[in-house]
């Protein structure tokens, strides 16, 4: 049975514009794959914990020396790869704030780098290789090449290095200029902003092929 | 009075490097600052938590219609907005953790880009410039240009860009190759790692001319 995994973590609610990508990609995907299931997690509404010492020290004994905390934070690692293993594909959405991932996002990336579980404890090979992990990701301005803030989007080129260890490589999908519609100033930039959208709505679209409807 | 904010965030404790420079940091500009006071933060023992839609809806309202929880997350912006107002100096620890800033960093920076405290409400202003910020970066491998690892920090680059709406402008002082003697693989870059963390020190030893010893 096919499975998908649908990751939020915009603090925006139903203004989020990566949440509006998610959910047109979950429904292209069911679209696709008939009989297929989806887990949702909102790392938006419901964060994992920063990485810690505990969570560090967690990796770092035997199993049966884990104090309770340390196999608390353990088992929320185990949760977190375990929803990625069960997945076929990885769907994540990926604001852009302050020029970085959302800390919740780095959050759960520490907690998802777990040797013994996504890397080799002994080889360090990837073990999540080999699934699709498509990142719908929105940022508020404009990072084009040629423009004031070219490079300065942190979150893309930070991902696929940070998830690198675990065989996960993400293909990007990103809609710009999100905050055209609701930041004066950037008035001029709507059409710009909407035809972004567009295109990125057009390259989910396209995805996962469709199941012909029977005649 | 001359006042220091001295703020760590590694989770590692005493075996932090990230730590050591700090308190180096923070002995040399005391040495420098006869009478000098300072607040310690420590984002890794006790992170701030990710911000959140009551974060960035307490930004949105005024203030007397703030519910409860978007008040208290306004004060802890506003914490941590003084802290670096009081601060002639601030020193800011900063480890690499999956090739980015820890969770916990990209959270304080968060609460405290904040329009009216941090950045003029109206105009963008930015509110807390001119004074000193050294970031006291620590990696575990090493990340020269020429190395294959080249790039793959995402926390230096992404830090200036960050906080430049604050007027903030950090100077980044960083040890590399830390891993060098916990991981045996590393161990022929033992005497370049003690070189890097020895430049590290040399250089925070600079930074403020101490006060001579009355003869």
């Amino acid at each position: 049975m096919p499975h998908l995994l649908q990751i939020d973590s915009s603090i925006q609610g139903d203004r989020s514009v990566s949440r509006k990508l998610t959910a047109r990609a979950r429904d292209t995907w069911l679209a696709a794959h008939p009989g297929g299931t989806v887990t949702y997690r909102d790392l938006g509404t419901a964060p994992v914990p920063h990485f810690d010492a505990i969570a560090a020290q967690a990796r770092a004994v035997a199993p049966e020396s884990r104090t309770p905390a340390q196999a608390a934070s353990w088992a929320l690692t185990e949760e977190l790869v375990s929803e990625i293993r069960d997945a076929d594909t990885v769907v994540l959405g990926l604001p852009l704030y302050n020029f970085g991932a959302p800390s919740s996002v780095k959050a759960w990336v520490d907690h998802v780098i777990a040797p013994g579980l996504s890397v080799d404890a002994e080889t360090r090979a990837p073990l999540l290789g080999g699934r699709e992990f498509v990142v719908l990701a929105s940022r508020g301005g404009g990072y084009a090449e040629g423009t004031p803030r070219y490079g300065w989007d942190h979150a893309e080129p930070w991902l696929p290095h940070a998830i690198a260890a675990t065989g996960l490589e993400p293909r990007f999908i990103t809609a710009e200029l999100t905050l055209a519609h609701s930041v004066p100033a950037m008035a001029a930039l709507i059409p710009l902003a909407e035809a972004s959208l567009a295109d990125a709505e057009r390259t989910i679209d396209t995805l996962w092929a469709p199941v012909p409807a029977l005649a």
